[in-house]
C-alpha cells in the first residue's frame, strides 16, 4: 500500500490530521469547528471512561448530570469566571422556528425570544453551585463528591480535532468540602490520578505542577495540571485540578454550619480532563505507518488475518483462527478475526497499522500443518513466528511489555528533550530549533512570565518533585529558588 | 417517621413528583423545563446504559458521537421531519457576550451573530446522514450500525422530572443498509431488544406494536413502539424504532451502488430510548412508603442497618456486618453497611424503604450471639430471622424472587386493567371511570382515529402478537380485523 500520510518529519500538523482522519477515529462536520468522533476514536475514548470512572468511584465520587444551559446572569456572578469565558460561549435566544410566509424556507421565529438568554456550559461551576447552595446546610451535608460526563461548547476561532473544538466531551467533578484542607487534598488526590492514569494507560509521562497566577482557570485560586511532552516537542495540558477556595460558595452564597456550630462558606474544587486526551495519544507515540495504541487503549488488541490462496483453504484455516480467538477472548484480549474477501492481506497489513493494533497474527496454511502463527508487533515492527500451543500466555505478557515498551519510549523521548537553560538565549534556542520542556529559573513576576510569553512560550507549570535550587531568572537576573516548567504548547 | 409522601390515591401526579425529589432521583433546576439528575437518579440510569449497551454491542453495533449544533438549513431537508420538530427548538444565534459599557453586567455581543443560526440537536437524524454522505459509496460500506449516547432538547412549554423534560439525555441508533428488508428486521430487532430490556430489567410488561400514521415519528415511514402501563392507568411509550425507508437518505442524496452495480438510496432506521424510563420504572412498581426498584436496577441492593445501644456494641456488629458485605459484594451484589451514627435506625429503616432498597438487613447485639439476622424485603414488607450461614446464596436467590415478583405484579395489574370494549360508550366509561388499556376494533381511518382524541385518549398502537378478528370500529361501526390498543398516555 502506499503511504497514506504525510511523513511527521515534513509536516508534523499534516501527518496528525491525516492520521485522525484515515485511521478512522475523527472528522470535521458540517459545523464549524465541531467535530464527528467515529466509532474507533469514540471506542478508545469509552476506555479513558471506563478507567477513570472507575478511578472516580474507588475514591468515593458519585456520576451526576446537570443542565446543557446556564441562565446569563449566574454565568457573571463570579467575577473571573465570566472574564475567562465570556468570549467563547455558544448563546441561546429563541426557542422556536417557523415558516417564512413570504420566502419560504424557515426562519427563526422572532416571537420566541427568551427572556433571558441561556449561555451553553463552557464549563458548570455556576450551574453545579446555583444547586449546591440548597443541598447544603449542615457539615453532615459534606463532603459531595461528585463528577459528571458531559459536552461543552467553546467557541473556537480556530480548531484541531480533538485538540481544539467548539464542542467536546469530557468530565468534570465538582466538589464541595468543610474545611480548606480537605479540599486541597482532593484537588491533589484527583491530580494523581490523573496523572496516574496518563502514565499507565495513556503510557505518557506526566510533569505534575501549579500553573501561574496568569495561566490559572478562571475563578480558581490555584490550578494544579499535568503537562506531557508530544513528538513535535511541544507540551500538552492533559488536565488540570482546581482548588476554587471559597470562590463559588461566596458568589452563590453556599454556606455551612460547621462542626463549630458556626456559618461558614464551603470550599470547593473542580477537575476534569478532555477527548483531547485522544489526541495527545495519537500525537505521543505514532509513527509513519500510522497508530501506535498502547495495549490497554486499543480498541482491537489482536488482529487475526488468514493467508491464503483458493477458498478450499479457508475453512481450515478458519477453523484454527475461530479456536484462537476463543481462547484469547476467554483471557479478555479483544480480538478481531478478519477474514473478509474483498480486501487483500497486504492491504489489511497495512490498514491495521495504520489503526494501531498492537498485535496481528497471521495464519496460512502452513502454519495449521506446524502448529505455528506469524507474529507481529505494532511498536516495533518485529515479526516472529511462534507455536501456537501457550499462544495466550505468549500474547498476555507480550501486550503488558508493549504497554512497558511504549511508556518506556515516550520516558526517553521526554528525557532527551527535557533542557536545562541558565540564560535567556539558551531557552530561546531550545524553543526555535530544538523544541522540548525547558527548565529554566523564573522571579516569580508577571513581568517576567510576559516576556517569557513573546517567544510563544509560556510556564507550563511550577513542578512538583523538583529539588529547589539557588538561581537566576533568566529574564530579569533576579534570585530564583526553583526552576519552571517552559515550553510552547498545544 | 411521618410520612413524607402524598399518597398515590389521594394524587398521583403529586405522589410522583414528591417521590422523585425525596428519594434523590431528579430536581428541578434554575433553568427552565431542565432538571437536575441527582446521584442516585444518575446510578439507574448507569444501570440502562450498561444493559442496553450491551445488547446494542452484542448485536453488532458501535458507539459515535455527532455534534449538539444542527445547522438550521440542514433541518428543513425533510419536510415532515422540520414539520415535527421545528416548534420546539432551542436556537444558538450568537457566539460571544461583552461587557455593557452603558449599563454593567453582560450583554450578548450583537457583532458576534451567527451567518446562519444553529439549532441544539432535538434528534440527530439530519447531521449524521448529512456525514452518512461521505462514508457510504458501496454496499461494502453497509450496514453502518451506530449508536450515540448524548444529550437532547426539545422545548417543552409543560415539563414534569424524567417524563417531559426540556433537555434529557437518551441513546440515539442510526443505522443505514443496502436493502429494504434489512432495515426492516434492523427496526424490528431493536423493538425486540426494547422489550426484553423492559421485562427482564425493569420488570415492566410491554404491548409492541405500530404506530398509526397520525403517530408516527416526523420522518419515518412507519413507528414501531412499545407501551407499558402506569400504576394511574395510563400508558407511557418506552421507547420507539423507527424505519426510515429511503426518505433521509433522499433529503441528503446519500446514494449507493448495489450488488448489481446500480446506484439506489440507502435504507435507514433510527431508534431511542430515554431518561424518561427512570419516570416509568418509578411508576410502574413503586408505593406510598416509597420507590420499589427491581434487584437488577438497584443501586444498592442490600443495605445492612447496626441496630445497638451505646458504642461498645458497635465494633462486634461492625465486624460481623463487614464480613457478611464482603461475602455478598464477592457474588456481585452490591451492598451498602450504613453505620452513621447521625441518624437512628428507624429513620434509616424508612430511608432506605424511600429509596426502594430490596433488601434491608439489621444487625443487632443477640443477632451477632445467634448467628442471625433479620431481612425485610421492600416489595412485600415482610420480615423474617434467617442464619447468617449461607446468606449469600440465600439473598441471590432472594434478589431474583423479588424482581420476579415485581414483574409479576405488574404483569397482573396490566392484565387487571385491560379492557375489550365493543362499544364508543364501553371504551369511555374505561377512560373516564377506570383508567387503563382499551383494547377495541379501529376502521383504520384519520377520521375515526381523531373522534377517538376528542377523549384525550390516543390510539397508542396496532398492536403485534393477537390475533385477527372479525369486529365493527367503535367509532364508525364499519368493518374491522383488528383491535388496536387505546390509552390515555404520559
Amino acid at each position: 500500500m502506499a503511504k497514506v500520510l504525510t511523513s511527521k518529519e515534513d509536516n508534523y500538523a499534516q501527518w496528525y490530521n491525516d492520521l485522525v482522519i484515515k485511521a478512522g477515529l475523527a472528522e470535521n462536520s458540517a459545523v464549524r469547528g465541531c467535530m464527528v468522533i467515529k466509532p474507533y476514536g469514540y471506542a478508545i475514548w469509552e476506555k479513558i471512561q471506563a478507567q477513570l470512572d472507575r478511578m472516580f468511584k474507588e475514591t468515593g465520587h458519585e456520576n451526576a448530570y446537570f443542565p446543557l444551559f446556564i441562565p446569563k446572569s449566574f454565568f457573571s456572578r463570579e467575577a473571573d469566571h465570566i472574564e475567562g469565558f465570556a468570549k467563547e460561549c455558544a448563546v441561546v435566544t429563541h426557542y422556536r422556528l417557523k415558516n417564512d410566509e413570504q420566502k419560504g424556507g424557515i426562519i427563526v421565529d422572532p416571537e420566541a425570544k427568551l427572556e433571558e438568554e441561556l449561555i451553553i456550559r463552557p464549563t458548570s461551576e455556576t450551574i453545579i453551585w446555583e444547586s449546591y447552595r440548597n443541598w447544603i446546610q449542615s457539615y453532615r451535608d459534606l463532603p459531595i463528591l461528585i463528577n459528571q460526563w458531559a459536552n461543552v461548547v467553546r467557541w473556537e476561532m480556530r480548531t484541531r480535532l480533538f485538540l481544539r473544538t467548539t464542542e467536546f466531551l469530557w468530565q468534570e467533578g465538582h466538589t464541595a468540602h468543610a474545611t480548606r484542607k480537605e479540599a486541597e487534598e482532593e484537588t491533589m488526590r484527583i491530580l494523581n490520578i490523573y496523572a496516574d492514569f496518563t502514565e499507565k494507560y495513556l503510557a505518557m509521562p506526566v510533569i505534575t505542577g501549579k500553573k501561574t497566577e496568569s495561566e490559572k482557570f478562571a475563578g480558581a485560586v490555584e490550578t494544579l495540571t499535568l503537562e506531557a511532552l508530544m513528538q513535535d516537542g511541544k507540551a500538552l495540558q492533559a488536565g488540570t485540578s482546581h482548588f476554587l477556595g471559597q470562590n463559588f460558595a461566596k458568589a452563590f452564597d453556599v454556606q455551612f454550619t460547621n462542626v463549630e456550630g458556626k456559618l461558614d462558606y464551603v470550599w470547593a474544587t473542580s477537575w476534569g480532563v478532555t477527548t483531547r486526551l485522544i489526541g495527545a495519544l495519537v500525537m505521543a507515540h505514532s509513527d509513519n505507518n500510522g497508530l501506535i495504541l498502547p495495549p490497554k487503549m486499543a480498541p482491537i488488541q489482536v488482529v487475526i488475518v488468514p493467508i491464503y490462496k483458493g477458498n478450499d483453504q479457508l475453512p481450515m484455516i478458519a477453523q484454527t483462527a475461530e479456536r484462537i480467538k476463543k481462547e484469547l477472548t476467554a483471557a479478555d484480549i479483544s480480538v478481531r478475526y478478519d477474514d473478509r474477501d474483498t480486501h487483500k492481506p497486504g492491504w489489511k497489513f497495512a490498514e491495521y497499522e495504520l489503526k494501531g493494533v498492537p498485535v496481528r497474527l497471521a495464519l496460512g496454511p502452513r502454519d495449521v500443518e506446524n502448529g505455528t502463527i506469524e507474529l507481529s508487533r505494532r511498536d516495533t515492527l518485529e515479526k516472529v513466528s511462534i507455536p501456537q500451543q501457550g499462544i495466550t500466555r505468549y500474547i498476555s505478557n507480550l501486550l503488558d511489555e508493549i504497554q512497558a515498551n511504549i511508556f518506556q519510549r515516550a520516558i526517553s523521548f521526554k528525557k532527551d528533550n527535557t533542557y536545562f537553560a541558565d540564560t535567556w538565549d539558551e531557552m530561546v534556542d531550545v524553543l526555535d530549533n530544538k523544541g522540548g520542556f525547558v527548565m529554566a529559573h523564573w522571579d516569580g513576576t508577571d513581568e517576567s512570565e510576559k516576556k517569557i510569553q513573546q517567544t510563544k512560550a509560556t510556564i507550563r507549570c511550577i513542578p512538583f518533585n523538583h529539588d529547589e535550587e539557588e538561581g537566576k531568572c533568566i529574564v530579569s537576573g533576579k534570585p530564583s529558588k526553583r526552576r519552571v516548567l517552559i515550553a510552547k504548547a498545544y
